[in-house]
């Protein structure tokens, strides 16, 4: 039986018989009496293991290591000791597979770094455990807002000869053997898999928009990758997206779903994982559930960039970088704002020549309908923007850009075939990870991470 | 408002004035009347718009043309018409975006081959608009199974250095400029983006045994990648996976659960999706509902190998290959298998020599605890197996098999940490779309396909 049931039902099971399946957490021995700290991974709490020397095992049982993993039979019940409301009073304990004591997980404080390096064995630690659950529960929690919401749910491509920016750095995919590449002193792609040259995507935004127009309301949810060099706590070369793109809606449309769907994803892990919750507000980040609590209170800023520069301009505040009114805004500038207005901010009407040539050219011929949203503690959590549905406006967007307009054939022809005005925004996932978990550094959200020259399990 | 929630809710709006927003799928127009089927995308159904000529605007929407995106204004009314429950009189219609008689979707049928070429506008057909919805709900009922079943969802990685199957033709990922490649005569892996080859993975599987021994029950749904130069109705190059891996399961738990998630999914998709369900029983397979009605009440057939080979050497069929004990079975042997059961058929216990190392060694030292799930009309639905948890087996394996040990160091290690039996399971998503679809090609299962030469959009 899963301990997650158990907990769920314990008033069912409450003096029952059960049998449960897991690991040990902890082991105290003392000389008529043992307690195992019992956890199978089904849900943070873990369950103790009560035994007494009136087992004939009881010798053995002593013996079993931690780490090890048990089939532990016994009577659930109401537990008379402090620090759990239940416990298993065991009739016998089956070791199924011990654990030396080279075993790198020790019970005892480890550096992240060290857990780094043990990323196959670091979610059975408290902290990972947490962040992995939550990591599941929240990516179940978008599934479940866009699906309720009558949003399809598409797989737009990983592999490309699209490139949605125009730019980023991007990885190639391709099966042309190098040593032979190398030896014969040239490349020639159409010996490559798909004749010509691919690569892993960046964005599958433009994929989004054709089903968009089909479906009416779309979203992804993939991966993505970006080839950058940036060794920050912020950046992976492989992380996950989810990219929900609206027909018939504005810009203010697209910040009403932004902030909607943020609510409905935080109010849903803090119901669905309080212990884990708890866990990180007490040991990550201290007054974490506070701010989450105030984010679902509050309604969310919308202003300008424009607006924004001119607060940035009167603040009493000496910026390392100065806030100019056709630029981006640094972090610290981001980190100010969210404190001006003590909570989440939509940034919106960017300067065009920072921003993606999809992005809807306002009337005054130099901003774009462009939105990012800032929280508190944590800077950009997502970005959107309307699309430019005028066939004219994209085409000479993409001539001003220099970018090359053969490229985009079939984005163009959305234009012409039943076109209309559509907005979409992009959520990195990790980004909301270490929003709702407090943990800071993305490496430590992604099981498997990749980051320059680091490509391990 | 959305079909999908203005025909969920037909009682509570009825008489009411609406506006919906979508596109014109057909257009009849008569002296007096104009009638326009209507969809948005949101759900299958289409609604009828009925105006008439004591509007205004009467000889402008009669110009509207197929393929135009509209704002409808109406009141939403019970329909005397036959073929729909419910109209919209319309008091209304903007034209948002027109359509050009060159538009490629015209009403009429086209070949799958055309519209695999118009693969950013064939989803506004019936057939993908349906197929695609589906594709959306079955990924839904999948994360949904799993997780309200104490699952973890595991995002496995996407770019790799270890290679699961330890075979299998692989995409090579690279930041090299292969033009330097083919200049400097040489290639040069420590100036590559990981420092080493890097590939797209085949599957996460050793990476899922990794979060099982922590969660005890996790699942994967990602993007797999195969570089097979096969152009056949069921391979593609990208494809996504479900690899749910369970701790403290054996080979038969492991079947038990194959057997329900199959139910469980095929019953949400008969439950959300009738209408399009019905659509592909007519249009695509005759009989389907049926198969699937007939397989939600069947008891899955459990035989081994040795049981199938038996039963196809009594065969009174002339096979093409000769069923043999110590080999893989042909697509004709899964058929008559299946017809010989009349339903789905387990098949367990596959000679070693031609299963994954990984798979665990049974005790007559000749057969794995391997399955496959075949099932009448689709051949091969799942795969799955026991892992070998014993360290000395498995370490014998992989020198068996001329592999490289080092190699798995991470993969060994996790037989002496508390190591326990484990069972887990392929379920290829594009095959279980075509099961429950009908479709019979799987570039018509997948948005954007990714075939050998192939890699549009």
């Amino acid at each position: 039986m899963d301990l997650k049931n158990l907990f769920d039902n314990s008033k069912k099971y409450i003096d029952k018989d059960i049998q449960v399946e897991g690991w040990i957490r902890n082991h105290r021995k003392q000389k008529e009496f043992g307690f195992i700290d019992f956890s199978d991974g089904t849900c943070f709490n873990h369950l103790q293991l009560v035994y007494d020397d009136k087992l004939e095992d009881f010798d053995k049982i002593q013996s079993y290591s931690f780490g090890s993993s048990i089939i532990a039979n016994g009577k659930f019940v109401k537990s008379e000791g402090k620090g759990q409301d239940y416990e298993l009073k065991v009739s016998s304990i089956e070791l199924v597979g011990d654990c030396p004591e080279s075993y790198p997980m020790q019970p005892k404080r480890h550096t992240m770094e060290f857990l780094r390096e043990q990323a196959y064995l670091r979610p059975r630690t408290n902290l990972f455990q947490a962040v992995f659950r939550v990591r599941s529960v929240v990516a179940y929690a978008i599934h479940k807002y866009f699906q309720d919401n009558n949003y399809v749910y598409l797989h737009s491509p990983i592999i490309t000869c699209s490139d949605c920016e125009g730019a980023g750095e991007t990885f190639q995919v391709t099966t042309l053997d190098l040593d032979r590449v190398a030896k014969s002193g040239k490349v020639d792609y159409s010996k490559d898999f798909f004749n010509k040259k691919a690569t892993l995507t960046v964005s599958g935004q433009l994929q989004g928009e054709t089903f968009a127009l089909a479906y009416k309301k779309i979203y992804t949810f993939g991966p993505t990758f970006r080839a950058e060099n940036s060794n920050t706590k912020t950046h992976a070369n492989e992380f996950w997206m989810i990219e929900p793109e609206i027909a018939f809606c504005d810009l203010d449309q697209d910040m009403d779903v932004m902030e909607d769907v943020l609510k409905y994803v935080v109010k849903f892990v803090l119901d669905k994982c309080p212990t884990e919750m708890e866990f990180f507000d007490k040991f990550v980040e201290k007054g974490l559930i506070d701010k989450l609590n105030k984010l679902l209170k509050s309604k969310f800023n919308r202003v300008t960039h424009k607006e924004v520069i001119d607060i940035l301009k009167k603040a009493d505040t000496k910026f390392e970088f100065e806030p100019k009114y056709g630029e981006d805004i640094a972090r610290e500038h981001e980190k100010y704002i969210t404190e001006y207005f003590d909570g989440p901010v939509f940034i919106t009407n960017w300067p065009k020549d920072i921003k993606a040539f999809y992005m809807r050219l306002n009337d005054d011929n130099e901003t774009v309908a462009a939105v990012d949203l800032e929280v508190p503690g944590s800077g950009e959590l997502m970005g959107g923007s309307q699309r430019e549905e005028r066939l004219d406006v994209l085409k000479q967007r993409i001539k001003d850009m220099d970018m090359d307009e053969s490229s985009y054939d079939w984005y163009l022809k959305l234009r012409e075939y039943g076109g209309c005005k559509h907005s979409g925004f992009g959520i990195g996932f990790e980004r909301l990870i270490m929003y709702i978990t407090g943990v800071s550094n993305i490496r430590d959200v992604i099981p498997y991470p990749r980051t320059p020259g680091n490509c391990d399990y």
